[in-house]
């Protein structure tokens, strides 16, 4: 099947057979050795000499963990979004008591950074920025280098929601002053659903030290204590997650950094290409297109639910569909993880033939 | 390998293959039909006409979404708690503002139901109580029918924790009152770690619908309303486990409750006796003596850390050390899940086979 979402993404059959493995203690050498090699794996992949943290829970907890390790409540926060994650992240601040103000962009197009710098410049009271780096809702990947020079300019905090975009799209993230930067396993890195990983810098760790939303799951500075200390977590991690997870990062290991990033941007691009050779059109504004996930218009006249329908039942291709507000007026094709330019292809070929039975006329 | 700690504990093969298939998109038809499915074998297992959530996370992150979800900060709760994980639930109350009274009982001992009902006729400002079912650090089996029905009596809501025995030791949760009810998937259930499966019966809901604690990634009601309107879990779940859970639950179905049940009654008492049978002495007071995990006091002479390690490399056999005080005083037999009394056979002879090894004279 060709399961092209934006994560969970197919896995390669070393991945899927590592995960067939026997349980061992999670406080043992076995464990140790696993979760040690992982996280140097992941900070080569992250770009950074601060801590990564693999937690067990989705990217959404993830997020989660970047707010309340970070912030107090009253704490003001400009939350940066352009889609349904960037809000999502607003909204986890708020729940936890964070003042949020939002500088909202139109979903499809790119956050600007002037418009951050004129929002930091207009209330100089804001602590903290969250930004979402590649907005799986809408196929946006943001300008990090750009909004983090700006913020860096203001001195404040930034927490980045990089889940669909790091280890897939460069993001050198100590170069360009992300702070706190949270990405999921089924995204990138050809593992299943179930870890989010958290890089914590410098600057990240003395917001800890000052943050007083409450945390306990989710507290770093104790899976951190237990890393360093133990390579273990401090609760009962994902075992077979975690197998997935080693397997995959040991495979983008042998496939290098920057082959992964060129083939990326390879397989991006024949997407967009190929969805606008069958007269469709690209919903984000494709000077910020994402080379993890595109989001095509829905033409006039064609059903999505049945497209979408006709794609898995007869082409065995699955895509997503549209969310909240976009819900009908796209569908999403994922290419990211164990993703080919052969994938694209076979793609674009199951929608050039499923679209006219969904009312295609184009 | 003879893994035998409190979880995670071996899996069967089908168990493990079922892991090794391929990712489905977690918003389709595949899914719905699996979570489904295992939420309606959890819930005979929980013997609830409630609702049972899976959530991704571990053991921990479920006692923090039983918090989260039931109160709100200034809430009065009573801890009542004998070993490491009693103390957790009262740490994770009081980490999100809870006033929390702890009652607590000598480690090894089991709660006196008594001294729960003096607590609660002293201070009635209480609203909720925390109980562990199974003390994973001690061996001890808390007898819930008896608590139960005291806080009844109070009409107090009851949390508890039974990550470790629900599954494999008898507690029908309606019948004995308890509203909130948390597991894990590493446990009783044939699964690897990383779900956290939560009950919430009708007196729970009215809790949630008043409760304050901030929560959002452990949100139970949005756990719910997708579970039943669209058979999906708000944030991606860890497929794999859940994968991995859904063979377990099968072949627990296939099993029988009672069987399983009387397996775990048979293997525990097979565990003590053993463990006698060497010249050793249980921690726990066996009066109240878990199923599913059994203490054992670490001999005169015996260097448990040495004992320990000449059971894994000369006789395959983990077994799991002390917590926190316990240290260094007990070492501890996990079984429960994927086991049987040919496992005791085996871990019994391993035992007698290494004792003398690490400076055991009896």
């Amino acid at each position: 099947m060709q399961l092209r979402i934006p994560g969970p993404t197919p896995l390669p059959e070393e991945v899927l057979q590592a995960m067939a493995r026997q349980m061992v203690n999670h406080r043992g050498p076995e464990f140790a050795e696993m979760i040690r090699e992982s996280t140097a794996i992941l900070k080569e992949m992250f770009q950074t000499k601060g801590d990564v943290l693999i937690l067990t829970g989705s990217g959404t907890g993830g997020m989660e963990a970047a707010v309340v390790n970070s912030l107090s409540p009253g704490d003001k926060v400009l939350s940066v979004a352009n889609g349904v994650f960037g809000e999502r992240f607003a909204d986890i601040a708020e729940t936890f008591g964070a003042e949020v103000s939002r500088l909202g962009f139109e979903w499809g197009q790119a956050v600007d950074p002037d418009a951050v710098r004129a929002a930091l410049s207009q209330d100089t009271t804001i602590k903290a920025v969250l930004v979402t780096h590649n907005e799986t809702s809408t196929g946006v990947t943001n300008d990090m280098a750009s909004i983090g020079a700006t913020i860096r300019e203001f001195d404040k905090l930034l927490v980045v929601d990089a889940i669909s975009g790091l280890g897939a799209i460069d993001l050198p993230i100590d170069a360009w002053g992300c702070d706190i930067v949270v990405t999921g396993s089924q995204k990138g890195w050809m593992a299943p659903p179930g870890l989010a990983m958290v890089s914590v810098g410098e600057r990240g760790w003395e917001a800890h030290a000052q943050a007083k939303m409450p945390r306990f799951y989710w507290d770093l500075a104790r899976a951190k204590k237990y890393l360093d200390d133990r390579g273990q977590t401090p609760w009962t991690p994902g075992l077979t997650t975690i197998y997935g997870l080693h397997a995959g990062l040991k495979l983008l290991q042998q496939e290098g950094f920057g082959n992964i990033i060129a083939r990326h941007a390879r397989v991006g691009a024949k997407a967009r290409e190929g969805v606008k050779s069958l007269g469709l059109s690209l919903f984000a504004d494709e000077k910020h297109a994402s080379n993890t996930v595109t989001a095509v218009k829905v033409p006039d006249g064609v059903d999505v639910k049945k497209l979408r329908g006709v794609l898995r039942d007869e082409f065995d291709t699955v895509l997503a569909g549209g969310q909240q507000s976009l819900e009908g007026k796209i569908f999403r094709i994922g290419h990211l993880g164990f993703v080919t330019e052969a994938d694209m292809d076979a793609v674009i070929g199951a929608l050039k033939a499923a679209l006219p039975k969904a009312g295609f006329k184009g």
